[in-house]
């Protein structure tokens, strides 16, 4: 890294910095709907419950400088947090497992904005196959490794059964995606140098039920 | 409940424990799926990567006991998960935001599997209520007070645009949920008493992205 506003995009960094920085995201991007123009560590802590100096040090990753007293420039700072998280970026990705969660994932037109972009999903369900959702063509498991060539896919979301899951991603990781989107509640392994990324919706459901019935409701 | 099968569902759990009783749960569901009869902690270990000490008082909390050198009874682990993790149980939940995301949600079969009962969707565009989504009736948000009661919900869930995040969380605490499932990016304070579980997606992604630069793919 040389100077002070150079992106170092390819950084590792810390997983709690990394899921911090999308909440400074979407405050800023209120304030920026709100219309104001500037915004301090202060501010943003105060609004999230986040220690000041913690906000501080995570946006020092970005490289950007707030002016003493006034704090940093509103739309500088959304563009800035934008292109760092790769939101700006394409990310072509292939869905598998098109049932209910998978379908619902493709029609989620937040993922589009966030970036990923779903080119095509695989599906084993013959009355799948052929079709298009939102758009999406669906496709038999076989046709994975032409699919993630052609079409330049590089991230893998599985969304099938949870038995199915490990073998889907030795599939998907076979045809040579380099990331694992899992949203099954099964564990799965990858080989070293593929990422993996655990979004296990029902696990988050039965933490709040345990802390429900903790509140006898 | 008696004796050494007694369920001390209402404990507060660490939540550590509470995330990984799921991925068992859905290794056991595994096993059954192929008709295993016995498990061993060892076995869950492996299949898993996480530590057998771990696992063994993980599920020392469930107050169910495996035969020495046999393991667990598959389908008694199974239904022991099930019911502790409160996915036998009906939740009535009201979703607030009944776009892209949100439809998806109601959509999602997979959360009814897991207990989640959307009863109603709020949103404040004209053009969705009065409609039904996957046979869930949307309303405008000012119908909300009269939802919590009449269908007696004790779970708001929010998928609206995260400028507007706060304010729907501060309407349906006010109408009477217990818990606030938030899918949104923004950072939501509720009053203490109330649950607050956030899935931010996004996070996830960005996570990912990042990682995947720094493979320079």
């Amino acid at each position: 890294m040389s100077e002070k506003h150079q992106i170092t995009e390819n950084a590792q960094l810390p997983e709690p910095t990394l899921r911090r920085l999308p909440w400074y995201l979407a405050y800023v991007s209120t304030l920026r709907v709100a219309n104001v123009e500037y915004v301090s560590t202060t501010r943003i802590a105060e609004a999230l419950s986040v220690d000041p100096s913690q906000i501080a040090k995570d946006l020092s990753f970005l490289g950007i400088r707030g002016k003493t007293r006034i704090g940093y420039l509103v739309a500088d700072l959304e563009e800035t947090l934008v292109t760092f998280l790769g939101f700006r970026k394409r990310h072509n990705a292939i869905m598998a497992g098109a049932g209910s969660l998978g379908a619902a994932l493709i029609a989620d037109s937040g993922l589009q904005r966030y970036g990923l972009n779903i080119v095509a999903g695989i599906d084993i369900n013959p009355e799948l196959t052929g079709r298009k959702i939102s758009g999406v063509e669906i496709f038999r498991p076989d046709a994975v490794n032409d699919l993630v060539r052609r079409l330049d896919a590089h991230i893998g979301v599985i969304a099938v059964p949870f038995e199915s899951a490990q073998s889907v991603s030795d599939l998907l990781v076979a045809a040579g995606v380099k990331a694992i989107w899992n949203f099954t509640p099964s564990r799965i392994r990858v080989p070293e140098g593929i990422v993996i990324s655990n979004t296990s919706i029902y696990s988050h459901l039965a933490v709040m039920y345990n802390r429900l019935s903790a509140l006898d409701v």
